[in-house]
């Protein structure tokens, strides 16, 4: 048994801050670090590598829209063309700042919109997986199971890792229950239950009760609030104490 | 004799072209091209490094302050460690291009106001080579000779290539006559004389008449406009002619 | 018999041009003029609005998505507040130079991807409207008439123009037909005829050979290219000399 | 005995929030809100005039260099026009949003690198100043007395209306301390008393114990942290009791 968490990180911006990420650092084992597109500048990256590499998390280009001000939330209908090479050139800015604190990106995660439009968007998802073939064939894709991104990294013969969520309930489809829907997050016991779940049998209960098969190396964590925070250090306690194995898939 | 051509290639954005960069590419044995601070847009870097790669011409990373509007020409009081990550983050998001090219960035350049005031001020110089020495230290630098550039340079043991200049007159002490002054720009057969004058002896005439110690071995020379790259033209072919080797410094 | 002429102006952006806007304001009577989102900056709207007043070419705020590397071109999927704040911003920021030219915003047309966005999509039509209405429910909206802008107009009790294009070819429904097609796009005397039977009968052929009304009191005309700027004056001068006023709308 | 109390407000941007402005608004009688060049969105600039108008408070426009990740905290050599033009480009929009919201603009207020370029060179502060008396000769400037700032005011016949600091030491020549000389930042009591002598004699104490002019009809206050929000409120409550009348000066 063994499970990566991940986090996405590194979400400030010149004097604004996001989330507790000097904490999730010690929390987790995979760190998806803006590239400065929806959020993250060059100092924001560079001290975020370097405190991921002290703590011996992984890098990942969390890479999405060039949409600031959005917060790369809103779908852009950027032409495929366009996409990868603005998904190169995070990886490559992200990776300058990897290297220089010792180690490299090991994968790539969409973030946002771009995480559900790439997953949905059969184009959209090869754009983006030829930016990762033509950087380095090496990395990996990390994002939901099942869509168009596992699809199409499976041709492009690049590794995909499936992500699950600790405090979202599942559908019987293995889809996200949409959060609008009663007891669609989960809180503390229920998401630490989950956890253990998808890391000891890759399943998860659904909303309705069933059980459902869970494709995740990967769980997502938050650390936009104390709670969060402190729920992810939960989570990976947890886990520790069951034996499971909390490292990084990269 | 041997001689570097290099210009500055790759100053679209978005909807919007600068100078001929086809052209240029068919003259020039440096590319120093812009990285989306000041110009230039990931589409853009990706065929202007594709093209150079063709040609066989040496990419260099033509940094500059995060100014599109101003396109890196109006100084911007940037402490030095953000001025360092934010060259080294410009760095590798081209290198991403130049390797998916087939090749890999092999200088960098400071861009406009960022070229005055580094080359002026110390702080700021050693920034930009802590970018070089972080991203890898068998980059180049090239710049004006005799500035805290090229001290910077040597301190940090990272090649410095000092560029000149041939359409622009010298002043006895070796720096460009501003602009302002009469006969401070040269023009077709002057401009031809002043390039083979540097290839052949690292010399130029001063503006008063006399000469010159001119350490460069790249010159750089211009796409803006029809008449620009036509120089360019003649220049290349008339230190061709007279068996002086054009070929890349780096 | 009266008509108006549109040219969408104003669109270079710090270093970079686009178009030849002193022609097309000897030429027009309306002025889209880029407010900055997708193109124009300040001191772009500033000598654009103070040629326009000086030519008596009615101003209006050509407003877009944020979008600078896009050009507006690429649909955003902006919450209808969010786009009504964005377009407000884009108005009054526009009308600071008209009123300092010595006129004021006298309507709004939506660019690129929000002016086929916001036609077909009450929600975001109605944000737009809100933006008119909340700045001076004077303004008019310029847009495709028979669209969800102009019942989003009529509802909000601003006043809607349509808008016509002489260079491009009708489906018997009175849309445009699409660019791809053979005979969409129309050429010198058939642009030139299109405009002469908009303004003489507000009808227009269709593509396939019919008839059909168009419903535009104000033709959209281009300058980007020499070929446009020509075309645009020959359809002035042959209104003209027809006896059509070619005039304000505003 | 009258003060007004202003703080720089709406200053987050997308995603990222900065400082409590409800709690603000509360308590001042004027805010800076910013212009979306340095922070502020038009949703932000929406919202924070709305609660201004509806807590009486005055609305300023904090305009600012174009750069967000610098927070307009780091001086950029535009030139002056262009200079004119941002600010002029920044007053419009906030006004559509101050209109909006049932009242206007009523002054304007340099922010960060700009208000101490500003105050230092004429030439910046004749082009601040150009760009106030383009949009409303009404409008009142907030910044530093006995600076530039004021000199061009009244050259260009804007009202000046000069600014003072509660938690700031004076030096003996009426300006202030530098942050990093001991006693500089003043704490509760002090501060409390600094604003008390400020509106009872238009005087403050030094740095070096003397007692010194402070031309200021406005204080700033700031609401970045809850101890800083917290001083603003017990500074407004002392004067409020010592009889000052807390209000507006615009």
């Amino acid at each position: 048994m063994a499970l990566d968490l991940n986090s996405d990180l590194g979400e400030g911006f010149g004097p604004w801050t996001m989330g507790d990420d000097a904490a999730m650092l010690d929390i987790v084992t995979s760190a998806n670090i803006a590239c400065g597109f929806h959020a993250g500048d060059p100092s924001i990256m560079r001290a975020t590598c370097a405190t991921a590499v002290r703590n011996g998390v992984r890098i990942g280009a969390h890479v999405g829209y060039r949409d600031l001000v959005g917060f790369g939330r809103r779908a852009i209908a950027v032409a495929p063309v366009e996409l990868r090479d603005e998904v190169l050139y995070q990886i490559g800015a992200l990776d300058a700042f990897a290297k220089t604190a010792g180690d490299r990106v090991r994968y790539v995660k969409p973030h946002g919109a771009l995480y559900h439009a790439a997953a949905a968007d059969r184009e959209l998802a090869e754009a983006l997986l030829a930016a990762l073939a033509d950087y380095d064939a090496e990395l990996a894709l990390l994002g939901p199971a099942g869509t168009e991104l596992e699809t199409a990294a499976a041709e492009a013969k690049i590794r995909f890792v499936g992500e699950g969520f600790a405090d979202r309930a599942y559908t019987p489809s293995g889809s996200l229950a949409p959060r609008g829907l009663p007891g669609a997050v989960l809180h503390s016991e229920e998401a630490v239950a989950q956890a253990m779940s998808i890391a000891a049998s890759r399943t998860a209960r659904t909303i309705e009760g069933g059980e459902v098969a869970v494709s995740a190396a990967s769980l997502c964590v938050h650390g936009d609030t104390p709670a969060a925070v402190e729920m992810a250090r939960r989570i990976r306690a947890s886990l520790a104490e069951s034996g499971v194995q909390v490292e990084p898939f990269a």
